[in-house]
């Protein structure tokens, strides 16, 4: 399994009146989390759209323990489990500085490449590179 | 069952450099369209939490099929199935103009007591209106 | 001079932790009046990209009176006193459902061809209409 | 004069179909300049409005110059060049990587006690603090 780790503050636009982040944001958390997880393993996100694929979302599933407060630092983690094929899954956990879990969840994302709109698999530099981190 | 309608024009800022909606402000839709729902079986969320009880999410599930785009005008149907207990359930389906389905998914919600933080039943007026409409 | 109200109702995303919207949504609301506006007049913004001009944001200022509420109906007044040249001036006033003035600011958007990116002047169907209406 | 810098990297949902950075967000860039240059100064916005202070914005003027793109580091450049009074001014100026200059503005904020939601002065402390940074 391949792991890695996103530290970030909570900011106060991401709160909301009932003094607690917004739910809707930690799907933006999620992103923050899977971008950094693909460019610590070399698979800088810009670079992929850059060559032509894009990866756009296609499941969302978020459960929801306890809030993040305005001003906590908190740690996303995320997976990868498994080497994509049409799609690839990320899995995210979200922790609180006293190590607590407050989110966790999961995306799924397809290929598609750019210029047609059309699915495609994974891109071949992104299966070598997961299945040596993933072995 | 208990369904409704809500129509809003895709804006600018919801959109991303893919050329479509960013998947998190689904969410939001879903917000938007839970709050309307509620508003028209006279369940005004804003009375709510007023009279002290807040309803934090627990769960959130998000099926995308196709992008909606810039300047669309969707049409958010929200439903509920089933009376509440400790946690409610609010099922949604996002169509463009076309009647294309969009987007679908589930929000589940707990009663919170505002003050003390506490889960509470679902408020007794919340399922005596419900139980009349889902007859 | 030209004017356009546009009414919304406040949404829970947009608040924040001090119980009231967010500042930086109130740009948000700009971009709503603006598109409405240019709408209303036959100057869809959306027909204007894709016809190859874009009209990035130079200038904001927001001037923040009194806060606006979760669920509050507000109504967005967007203005444009002259013609273009190089730039167009929108001017803005938000109430609340009493008529009182909430917020009020200007925008100033460039012209841009999409292809070049290079700065151009007001397409001439924008002149031509802006100068019946400004009558 | 007082400044403080602040990097971060510029997130996908924070882009639009222009393939840029939605303007919009260059206020939530300033919140968080203006927010680490507090906490540097050793007055933590959090506990100034735990302590009973809340300092909501009364202005923003925003210059927007060039774009930021997606996953470009950004600097924060948040300044105060006068002690308080009824009123703070930050000043803000934020640069690409290669030291471009991309947006400039300020916001002014108001002391409001938070109980009872009238405005005062700027708390002791932080007058005293200031005082001795802007020496």
């Amino acid at each position: 399994m391949l792991v890695n780790e996103t530290q970030l503050r909570v900011q106060y636009y991401e709160t909301d009146q009932m003094g607690v982040v917004h739910h809707s944001n930690y799907i933006r958390y999620f992103e923050i989390g899977r971008t950094d997880l693909m460019r610590r393993m070399g698979l800088c996100y810009k670079n992929l759209e850059d060559s032509g694929t894009v990866m756009p979302i296609t499941n969302v599933e978020v459960r929801y323990l306890y809030p993040a407060y305005y001003d906590d630092i908190i740690c996303i983690k995320s997976f990868i489990k498994e080497l994509p094929k049409a799609r690839i899954v990320f899995n995210y956990e979200i922790y609180n500085a006293q190590g607590k879990l407050l989110v966790d969840g999961s995306t799924t994302l397809a290929f598609v490449n750019k210029e047609t709109g059309r699915p495609q698999r994974a891109p071949e530099k992104m299966i070598q590179t997961l299945s040596e981190h993933l072995k």
